[in-house]
């Protein structure tokens, strides 16, 4: 498949199915999803009354936290690197 | 407060509240919230028909896309600073 064509795939997560299009590659699809069909068993054994909305919800929180500092590392190691360029 | 302390913090996300608890700072959840709820709403302007549920999980899948991408990228960099190092 080439980089630009839109894929589309069907994945199940939390029980349901999902259709997925982008760009990205299958194997990449199925591995976020199989990570958030992960995350949110974590968080559901972990509080038993959320429904799947506020779950599903969680999961995107939990995921946007974590995405969040990563870039802050991100950014710590690129500032580390143009440092040592700078010498 | 001390950055071991268990905060709690009420946010809301897509018309729902939520309560927060965790280790992290104030600033940081509401970032969080701000930006999956902005996440949220904009998944909904492409898809009309989405229930909160699929909304969320669509949500939560684009944001775990990006976070394993950003830890590629942060990978191949870490990968340059040590063969800075190296020389």
């Amino acid at each position: 498949m080439s980089e630009h064509e839109k894929s589309r795939l069907t994945v199940e997560i939390h029980n349901k199915t999902y259709t997925i299009i982008g760009s990205e590659s299958p194997s990449h699809v199925r591995l976020v999803a199989s990570l958030v069909d992960q995350k949110m068993n974590e968080i559901q054994d972990s509080n038993r009354h959320l429904d799947t909305a506020k779950l599903a919800v969680l999961t995107a929180v939990n995921t946007m936290s974590d995405y969040l500092k990563l870039k802050e590392d991100y950014a710590t190691l690129l500032g580390s690197l143009n440092k040592k360029e700078d010498k």
